[in-house]
């Protein structure tokens, strides 16, 4: 069958676009990322690489600012999902400019998908190697809105979403623990155990961003992160330790507890 | 006979465009879609994937309004067929802009398809992996009107039809059911009888459409459509009781009855 | 010998062009079509492919209009001819619009030779999967006229013609049939007999179209198209009938008859 | 060897241009033309090809009329021919329109050969599969000139020539019979005969242009080649008769007398 | 699995860019670059080849100025790096054109990735086989800044870094012994000796250049060098006599000490 | 080593480019041209194949003006050469038009011998077939000059040179006898001389252009070369007589003597 | 490890270009050339080919004229090597009439380069198969000199330098001999004895040019090269005589002595 995933936008025989699943395979190899609607508020967690011990922490975010109420956060290709920030910011400052109005969170999330589609078809380049969660309000509504893309240029609007290297794991947490109307509190905890259950957990290596409507994103600083990772880890000692003595955790009203 | 399937738009030596039938290929992989006529109205119907429990049910519509009056659901590669209803919308308001007069339904559909030819014929790109179903009124006589697309370039007028993994289940349904002059709710039924044939059926994933002349599309609430099913199984398995009792149903007038 | 006939516009050491070769086997893929000339008209049937149950019958015709006084039927890929037609429609428009007449018949068959030749010898595009039936009047004089265009860009006048799946069937029946000046009957006549010849004949799937100078094309509805398929049917087997019997069939003086 | 004849324009170890052999392969594979020049005309015979019943006679003449002095019959591809055709007489109206003076013979064939040399050497289109015979008259001093150009993109001027499939045969008929200052009547019959003797020669197959200096090209009626033909045979006959009899044919005074 | 790494800009089934990656060899070929941050200056070193005798020894200077405030030493191919130094230079001047204040720091070094991603995913061009070390100031803070940029478009901020061939061993130096606010010497005394911790040492082989806020960039004079590196290596020697000798050394304080 | 010498413009492993040595090779198969500076004349002598007894014999010169006071004399592919003399004859006008002057015969050499080099390096042509003698007088001293180009691009200046089939032969026979300062009739003698040691030598195939500064190029008739080629094999032979007979030939003083 | 060393721009595994490589050893092919810096003066001298006994020796300078202050010499392939030259010729004079001074030697040899670079890293053309000495003074300061360029579109700045097929031999020569402050007639000697090391050295195939500031560049005429080359092989062989004899060479100061 060799052939039919080196030469770009080719069908195999049974209908399928190679080229585009490996570039899924690079969004797996990439670090994990989460974001989940609260019931007035978004938050967005990203895995950080172990980032070598002289490199800037903050250097280059996986968390990046599209306009004022719009945040993307990617898995897979970091040149990549450059490109497509970079792209982005463009397209909604010209929508700004033209309409005199903010581009609304879907027309943003249409058209990065756009442009990941246009290089699974056109002869002479190869998909970004990147899927992206872009989250924010509704202009008037306010109502919190995730959104995520893939390599194929698909996109698809979520409560709470994983992507790259171990989203399925953290999506499964998700699943579990998510509800409707989650304050701001629980937002961040969940986030963060999502993150926890499947990423190597030193605290250090854990991005978060905290969107509230009509105020600017908050960027946790990490030690306020640490502190929370390390609260967190010890609520889940604590009741592995409940379990473990057999005893009933009655009290235990955390949205977080897991078994 | 390597080579003919893979360099694009080269005919194999016995006259077939091998691209243009895996394509084909990744409209069969993709969910069902029927659409048909009743008497004044058009019902389209499609099978929704297991949208995972995260995702927002209704982010991504495999019906899109192309113009007011205009209707377009698909199967295959999402991405590409985004692409399609795109190009299709664009074509219908700068029709109107230019003309001072909607596009008809068949205009709209030969630009669909013609996009989907040139895909075929011309080098470095590949064909589109979408069949569509157009589906809309006269401008003038309010005749419903039902078109198929598919990735050669191809297009049909319909009365009923059905794309995607289970079209050919569904169509053979169609063929025995489908009547003239079907009232709207005969329509409705019809429409998910066929789809339910085919379509593991938890009640969840099916999307409906309904269209009136001169009236906005309706998107049937997913409550709406849950209880249609509902009704539509017991009288299915009422009906197979009836059967197995070796009963005479008499009584039964329905249209979509089925041994 | 692999290589000659994949890449586009190459010669093969005999000095053949391979890929054109495959592109007319794409034409012996497709529905048979017959056209010829008589007296003071032309008719043109072409075959029609059992249409699916619910299919418009009427939804794709395989018999165009270029122009009011031009008809254009083929055989091949649909898709391809309709690229084709549209291009012939716009050549004939502008031709109107910038010299104030319309285009002879022949410019417009050589128009659309050229585009199928065109697609022979540029790099990156495929030959047309099609061939044409071109007729219309002379503009001043009208004299009937049918050309007939190939993949390789080749087009030559007829009298009487076929293309597609039967058509060496059906041209050996007219050329033991067509005599010069037939009426306008005996022309629908031999048309539909060189069509029953060749093709699985239940009545439905034949397709006819009939050319008076100064008139509308008509396009002869399907009950009418029965019912004369019946008569010849049914004087066919008559015919078989006498023959069988050994009686002379002297009074016999149709056009059609044949043993 | 292979590969050095299926890239276009590229040499193979000795120098050669594989493709341009190929492309007069089919250059080989074409019908009969052959002009000669008489004392002031010029005469072009071209072999017809058993034109199908049914098939008008006329419909694609193998000679073309590229100016009001200047034909070109052509042998290979006939949709190659077209393109060429075109051009030149493109190039011979632009000619007139910017200079006020008919193109000379000479740079029409320039340009023809020109035309022809530029698809041998640039990349993604092959070489035309045509020959061609050019001939006319000088502009002032209506001296008769014949020209031949190649695939190749090569051209040279001739007193008499053949092109096509059985050129080697008729040029050595030339080559044996051709004189200077043939009357008109001679040139007709050269022409004539030296396709006799390498086509198959029922009276139909052959078209016939007689070119004199300021007048239009005349295209003799075939029943008017028959009768020549006829008489040509006969001649013919009675010569081969009159040899068997071993008697001296003292009196045959003809040009076109072979052994 | 031959074939993925010969394209360009194609993934392999693993989602890997081999191209990238072995652009990414080539810089593991080039000769060692370092560059870090003191309290308010910046210390770029590099090996330099041994340059053949004759050869000048300033004649292409491995640390090129981009903009007064701006430096870029890199590791790879000289003439990829080349490119990029005169893109980043006229980008830096066009800026300062169009917006009348310097380009900050990290603009230029967005923009040096941004063209080396480019060069990773258009067809037709392979990826710059060049890392680069971007250094300068805030523009307003004078706060000291060190990017890295790579093959495949990628950067980060750095408080001390290394590329090249040898850039392993330096980076682990460099994290072994780097601090805050080091002082100006304590920094150039650092940077020489994480390079001769990988350099084949020969004094005169490494390059040097001290940034210091709002002056020009200081190149040090070879002999400067020299001196320096001559100190370093006696006190390297004598601390590791001190060692041999099994004396406690009490009173080095120096930075640079090492076991 | 396959493939090196069929990509165009790619060096093999030891720095070769094939495509330009296989274009060289279509010069040796090409007729041999020897052109030559006497004292104040140059002349140019060409080998023309057996034309075909129908031909016209000076259809097609192989010495070309470029302009009044340049000729251009070449071996190989006649259709690439045509080529090269149309645009050094546009270059030659424009050079005129533009600066009011003739172009000198260095600078028109360069340019043909540029457009060569180009075929060589760009990508999607081959190289010219052909290599040229460009013959002519400095424009203000009148000094003859001959220039001769290659496939390569390559160009240099001549005393005497031969191109093509038996240029090493004739270049030899013309290195034993080219002199300084040899008269007009001299220079005709060694010429032909040069042809007719590797030349299959009827008379007839010899063409022979004659320069003198100030004066339009003579274009020898062909009679008057027959009777200097006669004559020079009349001495030839006496002279081979004269040796046989072993008598000292003391009063050759006949430059073109040989042994 | 086919594959890499074909397609254009392509890096192998382990970070290499192999086209560039392959046009370095076209450059190792060609002939030798050598610059040196005297005191104030600059000479250049080039191997120069067994030119045919015909050929004008001065015909094709492997030393050309940039501008009045800047010589270009250069080994590899000659076509190649004359593109570069009126590109540089062309930069040259632009930059003058743009910016009414004379360009830099450096700026003109980064344009050299960056040309040279470009061709290893776009699609579609090869690498110039070319190496270069550009030599001069600065245009304030008058110091002299000598850059050398590579196929890859490297730079470097030199006292003295070699390249082409023997550079090895003559820089290892240079090296040895070359001091700082050289008189014109020691650069001269020392010039000619690095060929004489070399080269097979018959007198007449050596080339030489000599810069002076604010002086025309100086061609030495051949007999002058004849007797200094006369002379130094006389020294040499004294030299080598001597040291046979076992005498102390006492009194010899010579430069260009050597064992």
């Amino acid at each position: 069958m060799s052939g039919y995933d080196r030469a770009l936008s080719v069908f195999s025989p049974d209908g399928r676009l190679l080229q585009v699943e490996y570039g899924q395979e690079a969004v797996r190899r990439g670090t994990t990322a989460v974001a989940l609607r609260g019931k007035d508020c978004i938050v967005i967690g990203v895995e950080k690489k172990n980032v070598p011990k002289l490199q800037n922490p903050g250097s280059f975010q996986k968390i990046a600012l599209i306009d004022n109420h719009v945040c993307l956060a990617f898995a897979g290709l970091n040149a990549d999902a450059r490109i497509l920030i970079d792209k982005a910011r463009i397209e909604a400052q010209s929508h700004k400019l033209n309409l005199a109005d903010p581009a609304s969170l879907e027309s943003i999330t249409r058209y990065v998908a756009g442009v990941q589609q246009k290089y699974t078809q056109a002869g002479g380049v190869r998909p970004f190697g990147v899927s992206t969660l872009i989250a924010g309000f509704d202009v008037n509504s306010n109502v919190p809105r995730v959104y995520q893309t893939e390599p194929a240029g698909v996109y698809n609007a979520w409560k709470a979403s994983a992507i790259g290297r171990s989203s399925k794991g953290a999506r499964e947490f998700l699943e579990k623990n998510w509800k409707e109307d989650l304050s701001r509190e629980e937002s961040i905890r969940l986030t963060i155990n999502s993150l926890l259950e499947v990423v190597q957990t030193s605290a250090g290596n854990v991005e978060l961003a905290i969107m509230d409507p009509g105020k600017d994103v908050e960027f946790l600083p990490s030690e306020q992160i640490d502190s929370i990772v390390k609260m967190l880890q010890e609520e889940k000692e604590a009741e592995a330790a409940r379990k473990k003595n057999g005893r009933a955790a009655a009290t235990s009203a955390s949205t977080t507890s897991q078994s």
